[in-house]
């Protein structure tokens, strides 16, 4: 097992090819370094400027007074394969090659790419890239990317991704969310993934406090069978969230264009990662929703759904969608259904799913949406809720968002919501910000949201 | 082959409980059709009133000067039966019920329903409801709905719907849609589906001009086989998009409680519905997007789809997704590969996935997006074409609309767009608005709308 904490999260900074011009990607990751207040030393290594962003530059890194745990380097890929070299002389402990046009390029790349690795390796140089948008660890305030991401909030998530472009706009997408916001903490990217792999980040972060859900972009497992062991136990205690395209063979060729990546994919590593409690997801957006569910909700006790609904056509659809994910109907306990029968007319009994849209005109909507939504979590036999609320201007009231919160704090059962339809949705999204319930697009994403918490809990 | 114009296209139509207090279901839904402009004389059937909205008021059905096509029925639940005799006396040719409480709700609702049904059948009246919004026809401005729609447009997209509040949720979405909006001309909800049913509608819509695509929100088919048999034809020239819930049994058990469903469904119904060559969705958001793909995209002469994304990432995902929707990847033309070299550094040869990334670099984002997307819409071995772009400032430019308008005119072949991450997101959909190019919002959902255009090709 590799200490990989010079790379991921360094003492001390130097960036080759830190430059004065804040266009070039040189210089916009300098200055996203600065702007980030990494906590320890930063040294830009230029040899034509006495600073950069006012902090003192070095014409190289040898003359940097420390010895660096990493160093950026951003420079033509010609110019690299030197940049290591100076970095193994220098004695650093870690480099991160931002630079593109190596394995994922040409033959010609391949070799150059080896030929480093092979270097780095005897050193004992940690590395990460080529071809990556850089690192962040927002606990030691290192905002290592020519990125220009808008803000950076801590969190439990932590990502290992091995990509470039994807990783940038995944970012992006999440640091510029107002609401339901990804709480990542850590976004390692390792482009090309030349040497640190996703087993040296598994072992980082499974003794990390300030990690609690994992997740990769991986288009190779390099050392499957230690991998699925060490993940088999991590993710008991950290569920681990895996979007690894190359499924198909045109996907595995693309994935060869992409990263360079051979994989020797096919069935067995795919039954292989599903056995070892892997949660896997096919597109970004199942990636973000995975996590974020993960990161907002507890586990539940059990499979028992229970759908609260003012739709009678969306318990329909949710119902199928629920026992189609592997879960379970909840059946209500007496108590349940005697509270439920109080919003609604004598001649419907109450169900699971539970429509309460009539309840809304019986008892006004927020008396209804208290007890639609309350009466089952309180409910002993249900573990888990889906929530498929339509949100037009008869189903409104002020206090929708205090009332999520109440009832979200008072039970500590998985709680997932969708809403369609409706000029309110937009404010009940932005009024239980910060309660801990994620919002989901769809009913199906609701009851997909609601099984891979079961699947976590297993 | 019965025709059921007088209830979903009538020339003249009355409303008992019309209300002049507009906040009361029957006030709303009068007052929708004087807003909606129906085409035909107007009806207020209130005893009460000398006039509704301005329109001279009746205080029975039978004083009516005329025989008229439609009444609506908007009156407490055990007033109904007693209306419907009015209307088979007065000899009007169809009713809707809008009033809830009948099979849905109780066994005594569904006797009184079923005494209704046969009352009505007996005297050749054609029956939509209980339990219903009501129904829309842009094409003769008939908004007949207690629902507050916002605005209507007509469009070649026509909904037959078996559930209340639902329709309405899916109706004011669509509705109150900015950009994207689905073309829906008519919406014809019966709620229980007392009378009138699928095989009713579908023999309309297929010899109706102003229909192109045709959608089902059923939870029951009562005469499966004829139905069936008539839609295999159907589909042919216009596809039909079906959101039929309780495929499982818990579901089947839900829609008995919605609608008062009883379906002997099963599998052998199921694969009936895939062989007829209909195109059957999960939830609402599937069938929205199914629906607006099919009324916004000519269909593809074969099953080759070119992959353009500016994301290798996005890319290889794209890639598994289209290969496991069933469909393949095209092999490019000489000169297709030829026109994106010129965009593309020397070490970098163009594939399938085309990332085109780093073309912006090298010729900027107008002529980069220009070539990645142009070069495979022009190419002879593409059928359809998937976009998965990245939009952060740097990829921006501003005749992204103009650009995109103009290859969609020029090669009229799939294509479908999902946009990522990036502060110029919105305003690319708000500048491709009228194009005829839906968004989807994941890869997943992109893969997925151009299997159902070959689906609906076939």
């Amino acid at each position: 097992m590799r200490d990989i904490r010079p790379l991921v999260a360094p003492r001390s900074i130097a960036v080759i090819g830190a430059s004065t011009n804040a266009q070039k990607s040189g210089g916009v990751l300098f200055h996203n370094l600065v702007r980030g207040g990494f906590s320890g030393p930063l040294y830009p290594i230029n040899p034509n400027a006495p600073e950069v962003m006012g902090r003192k530059a070095y014409p190289r890194l040898a003359d940097v007074p420390e010895t660096v745990d990493l160093v950026y380097i951003v420079l033509p890929r010609d110019h690299v394969e030197t940049a290591v070299k100076q970095c193994i002389a220098a004695g650093a402990r870690a480099a991160s090659i931002i630079t593109a046009g190596f394995a994922e390029a040409s033959e010609a790349g391949r070799a150059d790419q080896e030929r480093i690795r092979a270097m780095a390796r005897e050193a004992g140089l940690l590395l990460g890239g080529p071809n990556t948008i850089g690192m962040v660890n927002a606990e030691c305030g290192m905002m290592g990317s020519f990125v220009n991401f808008p803000r950076w909030e801590s969190g439990g998530v932590s990502l290992f991704t091995q990509t470039g472009i994807f990783t940038g706009a995944l970012m992006l997408g999440v640091m510029s969310a107002e609401t339901q916001r990804l709480p990542v903490g850590k976004s390692i990217d390792v482009g090309n993934k030349i040497d640190v792999d996703e087993l040296d980040f598994l072992d980082f972060v499974a003794d990390d406090p300030g990690t609690t859900v994992i997740g990769f972009y991986i288009e190779t497992i390099l050392r499957p069978a230690e991998f699925l062991a060490r993940a088999r136990e991590v993710r008991k205690s950290k569920p681990i969230v895996m979007l690894k395209p190359g499924r198909t063979a045109d996907g595995a060729r693309a994935s060869l264009a992409h990263t360079g990546s051979r994989e020797t994919d096919g069935a067995a590593l795919d039954a292989a990662i599903a056995e070892a409690g892997i949660i896997r997801v096919a597109d970004e957006t199942e990636f973000v929703d995975a996590l974020r569910t993960l990161a907002f909700l507890p586990r539940p006790k059990g499979r028992r759904v229970g759908i609260a609904t003012t739709s009678g056509a969306l318990g329909v659809m949710a119902t199928d969608l629920v026992v189609e994910a592997g879960l379970t109907l909840s059946s209500f306990a007496p108590e349940t259904v005697a509270r439920m029968r109080g919003i609604l007319p004598d001649w419907l009994p109450p169900e699971n799913p539970f429509d309460f849209w009539i309840g809304i005109d019986v008892k006004g909507p927020r008396e209804a949406h208290e007890v639609g939504l309350g009466a089952m979590l309180a409910d002993p036999a249900t573990d888990m809720l889906l929530c498929t609320l339509l949100a037009p201007g008869n189903a409104d009231f002020p206090e929708f968002g205090d009332l999520m919160k109440r009832l979200r704090r008072e039970h500590d059962k998985p709680v997932v919501l969708v809403i369609y339809g409706g000029a309110a949705r937009e404010r009940w999204v932005r009024d239980i910000e910060g309660a801990g319930i994620p919002v989901l697009r769809t009913t199906r994403d609701g009851a997909r949201a609601l099984a891979l918490l079961a699947q976590a809990a297993a």
